[in-house]
């Protein structure tokens, strides 16, 4: 699969799950920071992997720029986190009401992948 | 003052004052969340003016891409605040260890431009 149909099936996906299960959702935020999250039983997960192996790909079939996964991740969905949290709270960096749309998505998602793509 | 030089000092400002109060950070974190953040008082200060001046002459000089404050926002800070988040709990979106240079940064700073950019 291509980088960028990937990723927006990642976006799309991970929104879907979201809007379904809210408190799940704060629950992983919470989990990432606990020290769990460093138990060996739950790093490298077959999960992890796939999205290893999906970023691995597109580096090397020079789809995307060839960044630390920590920046790449910050870009792939720092803004996507960012806008989904401002829909949960219906309320955006200044406190006004936000409601996060399909097409307000895409728009965020092309500027992404302008960052991304070689 | 051109949009690039100002966002980057934006960042380094930031950053400079998270390290210095972590605890102010954890603190803004929390009150983004709550109610009063919808306060008369709160609401359109100083700094909250300056930044919709600083983005509004950057559109008006086609600097940078005319898109909804809340997408130009998820995209010239989730990264941000991402990364400082990662190296705040020392640990990345795979519970990795993690330490933000000034490199790192300015990579992560690299591609955000991109995406901002006209």
């Amino acid at each position: 699969m291509k980088f960028e149909e990937g990723l927006w099936l990642q976006w799309k996906n991970r929104y879907r799950h979201i809007l379904k299960h809210p408190m799940y959702f704060h629950f992983s935020e919470q989990f990432r920071n606990s020290p769990l999250i460093r138990h060996r039983d739950i790093r490298d997960n077959r999960f992890q992997k796939s999205m290893k192996e999906f970023l691995y790909h597109a580096v090397q079939r020079k789809e995307i720029e060839d960044v630390p996964a920590e920046i790449f991740w910050s870009l792939a969905y720092g803004p996507f986190y960012t806008l989904v949290k401002f829909h949960l709270d219906d309320s955006s960096m200044t406190g006004k009401s936000f409601s996060l749309t399909d097409y307000k998505m895409k728009q965020a998602f092309a500027l992404v992948m302008r960052a991304l793509k070689r």
